[in-house]
């Protein structure tokens, strides 16, 4: 009411409020899911971004639409921060050793991809062939957020997280690619000759990947000549939405050089130009920006669909997902089997399988279909098919990559280690209270408790330590381990005490700075 | 061009695009300017906020307009992060200690200010009264940002930055308040009757601080029963936009509310639900987001600045900027004169002088300039004045207020307390470490490790040891100061040894009264 009186232009207020509303309520939608796990621990099983699109539905079910996806929307606002935080927390060292296999997936995967669902589509559901490729690219970029959660849950083996993102990132770019290739050539505004073809590709990657490069290095080399941590943080913010915007004007490919800039900027940017602390601080606002994103675009895509038109549609997604599905198990066999052949280094059985589950759909396929112009015929068939498969690929195989893994033990020693830290814990614990049963000797209280209480304790530590042997003597590597896990440990304490101090006002500084030695060593250690 | 021929609807997409741009751009030029002082070191005299006005004053003399500030730009996007900000970091303790001078100033202060500027107007340069109370109200809010910073750097007393930030951040809810009623009484919707204008304002105040309450303790609350960083972190930016939206919807005071939610987020929340590491990113991401916001103000004000309008007001500016400084010295004689007969703390005659000439006004002034009503005569001449006396009080007062702290002396020894405390408090986190290093010996871990740890750290102790001895034999006045802080240091693990104790249960009374003895005794220490 204050305000009401103040404000003049009725209409500006009424864009900027409604907006804002909108977006506060998603937000707010996506954290009452977040905090569902704490209250009924049943939901701990499912990934956050999966329990997001299974609530997103119900709201769709009630007919609560929150907001309209757009596809300005998602890719120009959501898209660029996602990639960016992947390709920054994507390790330079990791993708180098399988560059191979992942640009096989991500280019000749992509082909394989859209030939394979187009041809099913059009042969066995009798779709044209525009709509078919049409559904055919819309659904070849895959997206590893919900899979590679889960991958980190369990403690999977970071060459398949390696494998998995990296494909993903790559192809994104592909897809897009292609789509707007399909696109023109429907709408007949190029035409279908292979040497055009490849070198439009060649000129879209290329401006993607110099122009990121481009910007990539040179933020790299301009933040080391400062150091201002908060200017830093807004260069990598600043970097991600303009490398996309200046890329798209020239004529590129956005997010290919998204990519390239996140990777540049996270492997070697932030370690030549910004001190640890920094760097840290960076990695975290990332990791909330993304959570942010991920919070919002999950929560939409469950939120838009259309129930009639997926029943309508039904023959069709089941094609589509069978299509998809074969095609993805022959295109991840067939590569695999010629990296391994080229680079000496094989991907297992068990991982390729992953690979082929784990390829789920998401924003980029939502995106692109939700882009399909409207001129085109069946461009709502191709929308109803795309969410169709995309939901199949969240919900089925989202949440059946879980119980795989287990069937295929690639969990890693995930578990052990956990069971290792319980017992480490207990044991440090009952040390304490040991000493504490040794030291604060109370009046009144019965001398022969004392000594009974300590028996049983002693015993318990002696118990303790034998399964801690045992554990130990079955896992050597647990012994590295925990050396690593006490000297974090030991950094922790020096880190807290700072905190400590800070927060009680006997160190009137930033808290930050102080952590820098700690954080530093902290780093060389990992 | 790859998305070009992707997106249909070209009007959306351009919507978007144009935004993010311009977004981008405004804050590519602030962020060149943060880096100015980097490579010409003489920019290092002047505040980051200040060089953004001059540098955004630049572009506007060779009439580059980069955004047109809108009032509900400022009021609904830009200043609830702002609020939040500062209230987060306003400690409750230095507040208690001032409430009453803070109230005096953000109350009467206010009332002085915008009756002086409107008498002098009216009477020295013949403005209406209408027009002339709503220049008054219009600047009667300060805006400290710039200010604290200057005193962060130089090291000034923390109970003279409470002053000034706890000032600012209430002034800001009642210079609207003020301003609002002012409009509609202009525009004739209200009556001028006093009683009613007591009523309405303890509404407008007690929803603000009703509903930011509620929601504040809500939220803490609400996050102490889980622990999940990334919503919390969440929380905390919802939680400042929703606030301002939902009382302003109610017909409270927005910025009031936010003031409180954030108050009892940084001082209650923040401390019950969330854990050490979470405060600090939290603080770090609010650190990083008042900066964003601020980059894009700071520019942008001196960027709207019109020269021709300025030039036709200079003489009603000039008498505003009379009235005001003579106005805000009689207001901060009076009130602290007041405050301190009450409460028998004296507020020092050159404290006085600083938040005299240290009441800079800023982004509210603006936006309430902006907001008076296209129907109100005389509405150019508002927001040329108002702009004016904004930029002479940024510009002049801003750049004179480092060399006036330094004439009075008020810099203090603070720089090397804190060298001193910084070394104390790495000595005491050292020693913690060895001490966890020499109890927990844990299996499993090589004992040629620990001895090599042990070394290592001590070494390091030694080192710091030497240094703290050279800094003490330097400045002996140092040895009463460390005597103090240890002094408080005992009194803390005493008070919380009974905290501990109450918490588990293990002594069933109230803490605060067992608490009270030792902190009147650590008050007395301070």
């Amino acid at each position: 009411m204050v305000l009401e009186a103040v404000i003049n232009s009725a209409t500006n207020e009424e864009i900027i409020t409604t907006n804002l509303k909108q977006f506060l309520l998603v937000l707010s939608v996506s954290l009452g899911v977040a905090t569902l796990p704490q209250v009924f621990s049943w939901f701990r099983q499912i990934p956050y971004t999966l329990l997001l699109v299974i609530v997103g539905l119900g709201l769709a079910v009630v007919d609560v639409r929150l907001v309209t996806l757009s596809p300005e929307l998602i890719l120009f606002i959501f898209l660029p921060p996602l990639l960016f935080e992947a390709a920054w927390n994507l390790k330079w060292s990791g993708l180098k050793q399988d560059f191979l296999p992942i640009c096989l997936y991500a280019v000749l995967g992509v082909v394989i991809a859209i030939a394979g669902v187009a041809i099913g589509l059009n042969q066995l559901a009798g779709l044209s062939l525009t709509t078919a490729l049409l559904i055919g690219a819309s659904l070849s970029a895959t997206d590893p957020v919900s899979v590679t959660a889960v991958f980190r849950e369990l403690g999977v083996g970071s060459r398949l997280i390696t494998l998995m993102e990296g494909e993903s990132l790559f192809n994104d770019g592909m897809a897009v690619v292609a789509f707007s290739f399909l696109v023109a050539l429907s709408l007949g505004t190029v035409e279908l000759e292979f040497q055009p073809i490849l070198v439009q590709l060649f000129t879209v990657t290329g401006i993607g990947v110099g122009v990121g490069g481009l910007i990539g290095f040179g933020i790299s080399y301009l933040t080391q000549r400062f150091d201002l941590p908060l200017v830093e943080q807004s260069l990598t913010l600043v970097s991600a939405y303009s490398t996309y915007l200046i890329i798209e004007d020239l004529g590129g490919s956005g997010v290919i050089g998204v990519v390239t800039t996140g990777l540049i900027l996270g492997n070697f940017g932030s370690r030549i130009g910004m001190n640890p602390r920094t760097r840290i601080i960076v990695s975290e606002f990332w990791d909330f920006l993304a959570f942010f994103v991920n919070s919002i675009v999950f929560l939409l895509i469950g939120d838009q669909i259309r129930f009639a038109s997926l029943g309508e549609n039904l023959q069709i997604i089941a094609v589509t997902i069978g299509a998809m599905i074969v095609m993805r198990a022959v295109a991840i066999l067939i590569l695999s089997n010629l990296s391994a052949s080229i680079t000496k280094s094989e991907i297992s059985l068990p991982d390729q399988t992953i690979l082929w589950w784990g390829g789920l759909r998401g924003s980029v396929s939502i995106a692109l279909a939700l882009s399909v112009p409207i001129g085109l015929p069946e461009r709502e068939k191709i929308i109803a098919t795309v969410f169709g498969v995309v939901l199949f690929t969240l919900l089925v195989q989202g949440l059946t990559i879980k119980p795989l893994l287990q069937k295929l033990e690639l969990m890693g020693d995930a578990p052990l280690r956990e069971q290792y830290l319980e017992l480490a814990a207990r044991n440090v614990a009952l040390k304490r209270v040991l000493q504490y049963l040794q030291i604060d000797q109370r009046p009144g209280i019965d001398p022969e408790f004392y000594r009974y209480q300590e028996t049983l304790i002693k015993g318990e530590i002696e118990d303790l330590q034998i399964k801690i042997d045992k554990l130990q003597n079955e896992y050597p590597n647990l012994q590295s381990f925990s050396t690593e896990q006490f000297r974090g440990e030991l950094l922790a304490i020096e880190a807290d005490t700072y905190a400590e101090f800070v927060r009680a006002g006997r160190l009137n500084k930033e808290l930050a700075p102080m952590l820098q030695d700690v954080l530093q060593n902290r780093d060389e250690l990992i």
